[in-house]
């Protein structure tokens, strides 16, 4: 196939370097196009090894890897068909509504991976998951968590009527403790970076805020969403 | 006095942006030499107004903030001394030891200010504080902060004996808790985004890690500056 800048309406994406791209090997294999290297890879056993086991071709190409690199040390590209999932029912879940920005997502997805967390609801209009940014900002972590974009917060919530939702925003009813009392399954529900969640989701659960001090604006979301996720989930870990 | 394009070495610095060169003005006002405007800015009242009250001249300059802004939407920059500053000896530290990237460390402080920590001890070589993209990443949270740099960490131990030291690494005695056991007042260490703290930390105080799935590498630095720091302090605020 024709290996082309990443456009959000192909049908594939791409992983950048070693880390995501062997991330979506072992996780997503069947989804896996092929690999391309550049000649300027020194040590290929490792990227060879993914690849065999995965049973995905590798292509030797210095060209595309430098028309599509948006770093200058990238020498391993990934393609992958991209692919759809469905949510649990009973493990915990972060939602995030309208999220603007793709590196916040890939680095919010990576944090909710190590926090134990690893199904992720999305509310439209979102950043693209697949988009090579969003899947390098979450250093692979994106290959295994489930993910699914949805039109409508109550259409979430109506597909998961077990989850106990918890609405993070500024203007809430409880503040964040460290030992915060919650119902299991629940679900974490993050805003936009700048304007938050709109004031409906006050009516959707418990709305929370994380404590902060007056002398700034607000805690930035990834930030946030880390906070709340150590709180729920990640001391277990 | 001429703007150019910022350096390392010079006396001066700059803040990009209404809301950090506000807080700059509010903050560390006697440090302010200009602010310089773009003809484009709709709204003066503010501005006019925080300068009028620091005593700061405003310069309208299309050409300045075209040259220097480097992001489309910046219409005013201040113009501020450097200035040096002593850290509190009985309010909690943050310390950060070779920080290598100035997004992160503007965020570190941005967090910090949001969790009540406002003085920062920075272990060299580390990302230069007054560079605009620090600014920039704390939001102006910078000018709300003591900090200091030190050549190496023992120094900044000799000068702090009364602060108890916690180091955050991955090989760590303890695992934090949501409601981690401390002493105040606390010195919170953390190392180079890519390396870590040295093995040689461990010897300095309480070593420990944020419980973290080995589904990922480990978890970003801001975020687990941000976790620590919230269990620390921030859930008070």
């Amino acid at each position: 196939m024709e290996i082309k800048p990443y456009k959000k309406d192909f049908d594939h994406s791409y992983s950048f370097g070693a880390f995501p791209t062997i991330e979506m090997l072992e996780n997503r294999g069947k989804y896996a196009k092929e690999v391309i290297i550049s000649p300027k890879l020194t040590d290929r056993a490792i990227i060879d090894q993914a690849c065999a086991k995965a049973g995905v071709p590798i292509r030797e190409s210095g060209k595309i890897i430098e028309k599509l690199g948006d770093k200058e040390n990238v020498y391993i590209l990934g393609v992958f068909e991209k692919f759809e999932c469905t949510l649990s029912k009973d493990r915990p879940h972060i939602v995030l509504v309208n999220p603007g920005n793709m590196g916040n997502m890939g680095t919010i997805i990576r944090t909710a991976v190590g926090m134990g967390i690893k199904d992720l609801a999305i509310v439209r209009p979102g950043a693209d998951i697949f988009d090579p940014k969003t899947v390098r900002a979450s250093m692979g972590a994106l290959f295994r968590i489930n993910f699914k974009y949805y039109d409508d917060f109550e259409d979430y919530m109506k597909e998961y009527p077990g989850h106990h939702i918890y609405t993070f925003m500024l203007d809430a009813d409880e503040r964040l403790t460290p030992t915060h009392k919650h119902e299991e399954p629940f679900s974490l529900v993050f805003g936009n970076e700048s304007s938050g969640l709109p004031y409906k989701f006050h009516d959707y659960g418990t709305s929370i805020i994380i404590p902060q001090s007056k002398e700034v604006d607000s805690l930035n979301i990834t930030i946030a969403a880390s906070v709340a996720m150590y709180v729920f989930n990640g001391y277990k870990m």
